[in-house]
């Protein structure tokens, strides 16, 4: 949004915060993805798995979770536009290399600005959540790599994380 | 809270989301601090940082974001309650070997349940913030490394990250 | 939306929750009428009817509820879209026979998707409000009879509840 | 609260709307339960029961966000406090007989007032949730016989709903 | 709070923003009463007031809106803790030598901290909500003289505003 | 909106509030200006201005609660709509000759409604954020003078407030 990368957008000329005026940009379809993850011990994470049932209970909380968050982000942002998305989904994924969740959202709106904050607040707001449901197991769980993956629509276009290209498939989705 | 690492608190017998009980537990002191951390580009964090105020503008945006959602953490998290804190603070430090900014959070509360998820919610709101604030400038940064340092009060008594001992002390606040 | 009666649209192919992608439908005008009501004995309703201001700040208190409730339907209802109504209206008529009140909401947007959700939420909350302003008189009361009773717009054009071929004009608001 | 089954507690001496005062009661452990179903086809049943995996999400999901209603229940019903619950809980449970899904919720506090209200609306949320995840295939749906079961410590005691004695228990939580 | 007057409590050493931590501070009684106005042309006192019920709905409507952002203002105010508030009131008088309505709200709470954010944010809400439901007739109302009146309990014990001694009655509730 | 200037747009017929319907007007450009004032004692306005970290934080903390608040009207404001703001800025200005602290807010939107509700609120809760962070200092504050100053877009064109004509420029933006 501007050449000098000096220049914040969010920050006016004395340095006081402002919201960006979008009312003079066209409305266009744009979708944001982000991803993250939360590593646990494996027993941990064997907890979250040890039966389907189970399994499916804390991640499909977690991911109501996540999905509400993105969509109320513009309220926990200060400087975020609220927004009618068009959807928001998230895919959480046990993995037992890390060990632990990995999480990806997809947030899509026909809008004037973009929606990478709310891909992003559903991936924090879900690993949190999984967080919460089995800390009273496994207090030294970590959150990581949460990041924007890619972009699409508006002026500045496509664009995709460095040394991703395409970002990978995540395995197919198993809750 | 549990001796069978695989029994999750928050999953009932045949597998569906509960909330813990606490209205047998006494009110005690409680108290949690969290940390986390978003590294980028080092142009981008010259850019918060030229200039005094831009550089407080950006981060005191983020302290207050951070702040507001910690107290918000049981209208985010499903199965946490919603606790009147007594107080959630939130230092953010620039980190020029990050290079990046770094969050610390403590909450404290006299209640029959923890403050985990507030320390948590408020380090990853207000780094979520800065994203949002220097986006334009850098689509690459990463929040990593979010995670509970100290836990104290309740029958759990006191807990501290591995590898800790004591938490080191962060510079001082800088904002 | 789907030939399948056992197809449910907000569930993925692997059974997670999803919300369904309206990004591709045209934004068109919809409304959606719905209604519900509250069974009481009747010295309660009498003393909701006794002296007119007193009748209408109960009937009022509960009408601002349902109002305020369904505009934030997209926040209570995990996969609802949050959406900026045009318009969302309430009525609430005592009716002697039943005894108690009666609700009947109606919403309306300009939108890609239906406004059903939030006509059912803001009878709901309206109803719930009723309960909880003379429940230390009555607490056997009982809501009941909730549904969408028509809805226009959109792909599926109109529909009416059965039986009812078009809705039966409620008496005229009597508040 | 008042022997003359005609003052209402929420109304002023000239008709105000006005929040009961609690300041002067003591905190007493209380404990609420409601109940109340939606109604749908057969067939609508048999999507949701299709399958465990989906069982359990639309179930799953409509669970939780009937806890996260009941945890903000004094946001949406004006004159209600606003609490901090000690635990909130909620079966859902599929009736072949009805045919539908009941719902029962616990609420439960150590506080100067009930927590009728929360159960109600823990329910009634969960139920428009139901509606909204299955309406696609299913717009007829009823949403029924949402009463107050019981309601323990305060004041007035254990009360229990007429022709009930005791609460029938439901068929064994199966989600 | 503190015998510098130049010394602010929420704001720490090196001058970020922090909460007052109440964790030591024992729970008492606390009451604020504050007030405000809002001034309007003759005529558009007049539509207010014409006829009974649409007096009393205007103003019926804003003491709900009223109590219902007093109970939120934790969430509003950055650094006020949220509190589970004992009871709100607020009266709100129509004032033909204004012209205008005032209003007056009364917050009490067992607490640690007190209550004065919550009263004046009772009645600010309630006059922007005035103005809301009048702007069509009137564009010129302005709301002015809003403060505190008076605050009991707590270690400074009551405060009474200057020029006051005791605040003057209102003339009786009207709606 | 109305020829009849005892006719109120947000009240029925039959004296019932109601949101009105402007689902049949086209979404145009709007911007609203809002202004107003706290007035405190001159050691007040100097401890606020002691050091230019505190003085931005105070006045940091205030703007991002004002925005934060305007976003959010249509839940604080009974019949106001939940409307998707392009944008919403302030500015905080100490002035010594009040003494006190200045708050200009302009919101913008492209919708069929105006955003005169969001300046209102925007400029009250920076207000409200002032009172509470020096409030320790001086309880005897007053909010005054809050009204909106400047209107544009919509079927009413262009309205200025009385005796402004054009507002006066405020002085540069301080913080």
């Amino acid at each position: 949004m501007t050449a000098d990368p000096r220049r914040l957008t969010h920050v006016d000329e004395e340095g006081g915060a402002r919201m960006v005026d979008v009312g003079q940009k066209p409305a266009t379809a744009r979708i944001a993805v982000a991803e993250g993850a939360i590593r646990m011990a494996h027993v941990t994470l064997e907890a979250i798995e040890s039966g389907r049932t189970t399994k499916g209970e804390v991640l499909a909380v977690a991911r109501v979770a996540g999905i509400m968050a993105g969509k109320r982000t513009g309220e926990l942002i200060p400087l975020c536009h609220l927004m009618p998305l068009a959807t928001i989904n998230l895919q959480l994924t046990p993995d037992r290399e890390l060990p632990g969740i990995r999480a990806r959202a997809t947030a899509s709106v026909v809008a004037s600005t973009g929606v990478e904050m709310e891909a992003l607040t559903a991936v924090t707001v879900a690993l949190l959540t999984v967080y919460d449901m089995v800390k009273a197991t496994d207090r030294s769980m970590v959150l990581e790599a949460i990041r924007l993956l890619r972009k699409e629509g508006g002026r500045s276009g496509v664009w995709v994380a460095d040394a991703l290209g395409e970002e990978e498939p995540l395995p197919p989705h198993q809750v």
